[in-house]
């Protein structure tokens, strides 16, 4: 059964972004919807028009007989703009403060639609880096990684606190936790993490950047390279002393923990890392 | 600008996939397309034409001048077959075997194509059902409720193992872990559940059903409703004895951690527990 163009296209458009950052070859299409290469080419041509004029992503599209089409979602500037405008208005709000001057960001962690934000954010950083697998630590790193390997369409791993029987053999560091001044360990399933891979590395929270650090010494224990590291919430480093840098942050947050209870999210250095050096300044 | 129907279509199966189970309005598609109402509806007739075509979800809409359209992502039953049959291959690999007889699953729980697997399949259970919040165990249960948030459009909560400062007041219970036979505490933070939520319970594994049976205490605790339980994998219970029953399992996975090491995956009772009862049987 023929298939008409515009039902073509909203399987088409479902399919793509079920599959984003892979190349779906035409033959594929052309089977799926009993049309011919030409018609589906043409409609491929659609699709790459609606993602640009939405700022969404691109499709870039291979000719020739084993040619096809690779859906890059990201944002355009102006959508990464509104996008964290929409995160810094989340996270401004004084009763997320917490003792000690930490920030309740939990709700925010387990809420599709921010994750999604964050998600296609730092996909959108990363839309010209090879990168291989995500890695990020355990417990609410996850989501960041999560939502970031759903747009970039690559696997994550989790680093764990401690030995888990269910991981196998694993390869273990000890890391200085900068919030604790304390020696903390951290190690990763061997099987997740191949020598020579790409890593980028995402967490929800950096104040001092130990346990980036800590992930850091992992990688190099890989003998793998690092490419990147984001994260959600970039907050006041203990002593003002910071172990990493060439972080990028989405949203910057600022506690006053006396008297007066107060939070000061404003946005990060993504922007600013993101499109000033794509525009070559 | 107008915008003609065949970008319109692209964009707006993209609204409508990273917003779903929300009512979008006409009126805000109208305003994003600059096109009349009545061309909006037609716009989607093909949306939910489509969608069904392919067993994917259905698009409900909604007429009258504060109308719009819900669309709800879920598998067919084939698809939902499919999906099932391509995860038992996946886990039927013997080098999964860990001493013990556990078995390695985290590169699957980080694969971005299985978790959208996972996440379709457990929605596709939970289409008739009033969800307000997925919840979940660290570590390995968060990209199952994750991917399973995603489809769903709730928020889900990250119970945890011991306490931390960054979740602010939390609300703790103690439970058997049943394949150690300890007495174990879990705890989750006051503010993310509200009494009266109705909740879903998703897990990567069930062996003896302890940190289930752990979430269900819980759950009372907060004077909420548990609505549903559905696990990735499903493994032998520790001397027969499961806490728990009502449970949903995508797959079943046997160990022989003999001098034999076997490992034996098959379809848990999904397939059963979803589609014979939605045919009436």
């Amino acid at each position: 059964m023929k298939i008409r163009r515009s039902n073509r296209l909203v399987d088409m458009t479902r399919y793509l972004l079920e599959h984003p950052r892979s190349l779906v070859s035409l033959k594929f299409f052309g089977e799926r919807y009993d049309s011919a290469k030409s018609s589906i080419s043409e409609d491929l041509g659609i699709v790459k028009h609606a993602f640009q004029t939405w700022g969404q992503g691109r499709l870039e599209t291979i000719p020739g007989a084993s040619g096809g089409a690779v859906l890059t979602p990201f944002f355009s500037e102006e959508n990464a703009q509104a996008a964290i405008n929409t995160l810094v208005e989340k996270v401004n709000d004084d009763s997320r403060l917490l003792p000690g001057g930490y920030v309740y960001l939990s709700d925010l962690i387990g809420q599709p639609e921010t994750l999604r934000q964050i998600g296609k954010l730092i996909a959108t950083q990363y839309v010209e880096t090879d990168v291989d697998v995500i890695m990020t630590v355990e417990t609410k790193g996850i989501p960041i990684a999560q939502s970031v390997a759903m747009y970039m369409n690559k696997p994550f791993v989790i680093v764990r606190n401690s030995s888990h029987i269910t991981e196998g053999p694993t390869v273990s560091v000890n890391y200085v936790s900068g919030s604790v001044q304390r020696i903390k360990k951290m190690e990763l399933s061997r099987r997740t993490l191949s020598s020579g891979a790409n890593v980028l590395v995402v967490d929800d929270f950096m104040k001092g950047g130990g346990t980036i650090t800590g992930m850091k010494s992992l990688i190099k224990e890989f003998d793998a390279n690092l490419v990147g590291i984001t994260v959600f919430a970039e907050g006041h480093p203990v002593n003002s002393q910071r172990l990493v840098d060439n972080c990028t942050s989405l949203i910057k947050v600022e506690t006053m923990d006396g008297p007066e209870k107060k939070i000061h999210a404003q946005a990060g250095n993504f922007m600013e890392n993101v499109f000033s050096k794509k525009m070559g300044n």
